[in-house]
């Protein structure tokens, strides 16, 4: 098993680029480059043993809420798990009154085709407007003043088992918008819609012939296993990439300088690998692309041929870094495979790839060649238990988003600490119902813990402090101009470390399980705020958000089992937090 | 219309006993005497800024949440409404986390027969034991330690529209249970319950032969009107007793000296009060009955042929009062017929009857008889729409409970400020069906707003202060040696005012809208708690919980119109708030 190296921290202020800061909150990862830093300095090490809840909303709903607040022109705005409802809080008055809400009413039927909880991820502003999804497909576009709709778009097909949970990012008028799925056979794509008018303006699927996978000329791999025609049809058995996977449901960043747009592809369907000879283009790794067309400019995958359900879509933080004795432009992605990848943002060369979890599947990633290095007999088989599988389905990192901060250099990342056992089955596609072929069971790493949450050096590729808790840390995490990381964890605590040390100043009980992502924001008072939503849910709470058995190890898909302790220790129940100094 | 005298405070610190105060909260209104007033006194006018929530829990229901929280030896017990879960929470431990959970599964026909949301409000703690109910009628005994089941027994029949809904009280070993379904044509009684086996020790009906409503040698009512032979069966319509109403879903207070237990009866079925010619006893009264055996001392009825769902059933504030130059052994009861009356509870004489509401229904009461005396134009009629009827069918007052302090003599009262129009209408009797025959639409009252807040002072039968809210304020009061009061509105908003003065000194906007009932207690550290349930529902806020539709102003029983607002303001979801200071 390789386990993450531990150095000492030395201290690497980042030296980049980063937008200016305006106290606001307009975006999922608040920035293009996806770092989740708020300058903002008011709490810090000194206060934050003060911090108070300056008020509280409830959304009503008991399902997973994974959605980062948004904070424009003195008004809060949050996404809600299905029925998607948006409210906006009016940040001028006492108490954060509503606004007004908006109900898009998406059809119930959506949520029998949600492979882990009915959550959205949030959404984006721009231009007077706001932009969500649907989990039944569409994308909405809402007047930020008034709610009222603006216009809405469907973009798949509920029957096909395609949803959308992400949240979209707008770039150069258009807003970004990946589909769900991976789970149901669905065939993974990005879809650019106008911004004004909620026309499509491009699509790139992530499987199938190069023109619809949007590879042309401009398509410059750096790895020569990335080149050739046609890869999205010819690495698949005949038909397989129609319903392939590789689903784009994370986080999206974009570099304006560059005009590029970078995303992760979901794994390939079905888990059961047999089925599914090949490399599985384009799934399981990183896009890049022109943010105006939509063309491939790069691709890297992660993981060939996925064995695991290793997702490519966690989140590409955009960092300038010294590297190789210059200044390199790089994205930092810490994968579910287990390896944080260090990745020139400008040609797709992964530049180091390092250990942050227990793993057993893989030896490496060789530099050379780009190609992990797969262990032989971890390898998954039809009809065969295979044990000890590190890190498991759900990753050594989901979803969950990771915060850098420039002022210590370092990415704060809350990820699992997880291995499973996994017997592969025979699968037939029927479109619309899970397409999966295996039995998972999940259990906590070495160390007894479900999760960490973990500061690493994306110079050094290393880990300078670890914060083990019971459960996988699910929420996202935030860093600020104080100095502070703040994170949840599944069994309700807000948390409050120090950036640097990793030592706890602060927490707060909220009161279900958080999967949220915490923001920061300067309140029309002057004053800096902090705001999670908590209601557990998503694949890992879901056990305590559908009401699951946890005496059944296969259900969540091989989650339950892992997480059957988890509703001794939390409850659902969607809140919004808001917290200030007195 | 009558209007509430006001007058100057001239500050009558209360000279009678109280029980000591152990800073727990083991019963559902405090004390016996049913004061809500809490001794502690670490936080206090001089400090109260400074309030801090030490933490919350989720329950995971969207429904209304009454319930006061019970506090036993370090640990919190919630109950909550459908489908009534029991949480226990370790108050020993950072954010107190919970113990276990019982779940009694009451079946969820249950729901479709309650007339006015799924609430439940809440437990009482005798001898290991946490006591409660279900919707479905059980009366459950849980050991407080473990949280096994230790009996069970089923106490009515949803199948007749028999609820339980109200907080049992134990004295003299026994659970003292009463059962709701007022507007489906139950027959309503008060059940002692053997609280070591869960036996049926008595049941008093409230209609019906002497014998079964347990009036015999031992009955003295004070005024001519209650006397006389089977009233129950005689002041009815032949077998209209059998469906006529007057369950004790409210409030039970216990003297411990005199041995007798006080308690209101609810109104009259069906509202239609043409089909029911008569004073419909023992209906929209009030009982004193000696607590071992059942029988009945004294009733005296607030509302004799009820026309108007006065229910009788709001709590009975147990003081000695210095009333006629000596100290008298009183009852004080705010009415929902808009009169705090102040009876001598040795014998069921109404020392006196103020107006706390605006009322136009009635023009007072008579000392000498008893007699309630109604408006003869503000009758209601068949197929007549009689306009202007103040208080309303949920009354001046409905559930909400008061606080009463010894240190300022005041009884502080939630309430409504309503005022209706009503029709009534031919019903008939269908069992497990509404059984109300009226149609109504209820409105704000003269001010414009629809709830207050009033401090009383019970010996001059004067309101000391007031303070408007927009909504009819639904919480329960708590009022503490630190003279602070606190409650909560359906806005979302948790109060602190000044005991004297009424002046607003603290507040905090929950999650939700709150119905529940504040409470303080000392925790294992020495400090002073206030713990308040928010989760709006009941019947003035069903149109959120229950998403009702306020264009149709006869939903809810008529309370729908008069709250269409409510969803601009609020939203649903459980959650308990604690708070102390820093």
């Amino acid at each position: 098993m390789q386990q993450p190296e531990k150095g000492s921290y030395q201290e690497r202020p980042y030296q980049g680029k980063m937008e200016p800061d305006d106290g606001q909150w307009i975006r999922p990862a608040k920035d293009y480059a996806s770092t989740r830093f708020s300058s903002l300095d008011q709490i810090n090490g000194n206060n934050v043993q003060q911090l108070k809840l300056a008020f509280t909303f409830s959304t009503g709903l008991e399902r997973g809420h994974e959605a980062a607040p948004l904070v424009v022109n003195n008004t809060m705005y949050i996404v809600t798990p299905f029925p998607n409802k948006l409210f906006a809080l009016d940040l001028t008055k006492p108490g954060g009154p509503m606004k007004w809400v908006y109900e898009p009413k998406p059809t119930p039927a959506s949520q029998g085709v949600a492979c882990c909880d009915v959550v959205n991820r949030g959404a984006s502003y721009f231009d007077g407007k706001i932009f969500y999804n649907t989990l039944d497909d569409q994308t909405v576009a809402v007047d930020a003043n008034s709610g009222r709709e603006v216009w809405r778009v469907r973009l798949g097909d509920i029957n096909k088992g395609e949803t959308l949970t992400m949240a979209p990012l707008v770039a150069k008028g258009k807003v970004i918008v990946g589909n769900s799925g991976g789970e149901m056979g669905v065939r993974g794509w990005l879809t650019a819609v106008d911004a004004k008018t909620g026309k499509i303006a491009w699509r790139a699927y992530a499987t199938g012939p190069d023109k619809e996978v949007l590879i042309g000329p401009k398509f410059k791999p750096y790895y020569a296993s990335e080149r050739g025609q046609d890869l999205g049809v010819k690495s698949w058995p005949p038909d397989a990439w129609r319903i392939g996977g590789g689903g784009a449901w994370g986080w999206i960043s974009y570099d304006p300088e560059l005009n590029l747009l970078y995303y992760g592809t979901a794994n390939p369907g079905p888990w059961n690998a047999d089925a599914r000879p090949g490399d599985n283009k384009w799934t399981a790794g990183v896009f890049a692309r022109d943010a105006d067309t939509g063309e491939a400019v790069w691709f890297y995958q992660f993981s060939p041929h996925d064995l695991y359900d290793y997702d490519g879509v966690n989140e590409n933080i955009l960092l300038d870094l010294p590297i190789g004795g210059g200044t390199k432009k790089v994205l930092v992605h810490p994968d579910r495979n287990g390896y944080v990848y260090v990745i020139d943002r400008t040609n797709g060369k992964v530049e180091s790839a390092n250990v942050f979890a227990p793993i057993t599947t893989s030896k490496g990633v060789n530099l050379q060649t780009g190609q992990l290095e797969y262990v032989k007999d971890k390898e998954t088989k039809l009809g065969v238990v295979v044990r000890n599988l590190c890190p498991t389905a759900p990753g050594a990192k989901d979803w969950q988003p990771s915060a850098f901060s420039p002022r210590t250099g370092l990415l704060y990342i809350p990820h699992n600490n997880l291995c499973m056992d996994e017997e592969d089955m025979q699968v037939n596609y029927i479109a619309g119902t899970p397409y999966v072929g295996a039995n998972v069971r999940m259990y906590n790493a070495p160390g007894g813990y479900g999760g960490l949450f973990t500061a690493w050096d994306p110079v050094a590729g290393k880990a300078v402090w670890n914060i083990p808790d019971r459960f996988p840390v699910w929420s996202g995490a935030l860093v600020t101009g104080g100095d502070l990381v703040f994170y949840g964890t599944l069994d309700g605590w807000f948390r409050a470390v120090d950036a640097r040390t990793g030592r706890e100043l602060w927490r707060f009980k909220t009161g279900s399980g958080i999967i949220g992502q915490p923001i920061s924001y300067k309140g029309p008072d002057g004053k800096q705020y902090i705001a999670i939503l908590s209601g557990v849910g998503g694949w890992a709470g879901a056990i305590v958000s559908g009401g699951l058995d946890g005496r059944d190890s296969s259900a969540a898909l091989g989650f339950a089992g892992a997480m059957k302790d988890l509703p001794k220790y939390t409850t659902p129940g969607g809140m919004l937090y808001v917290f200030s100094l007195p």
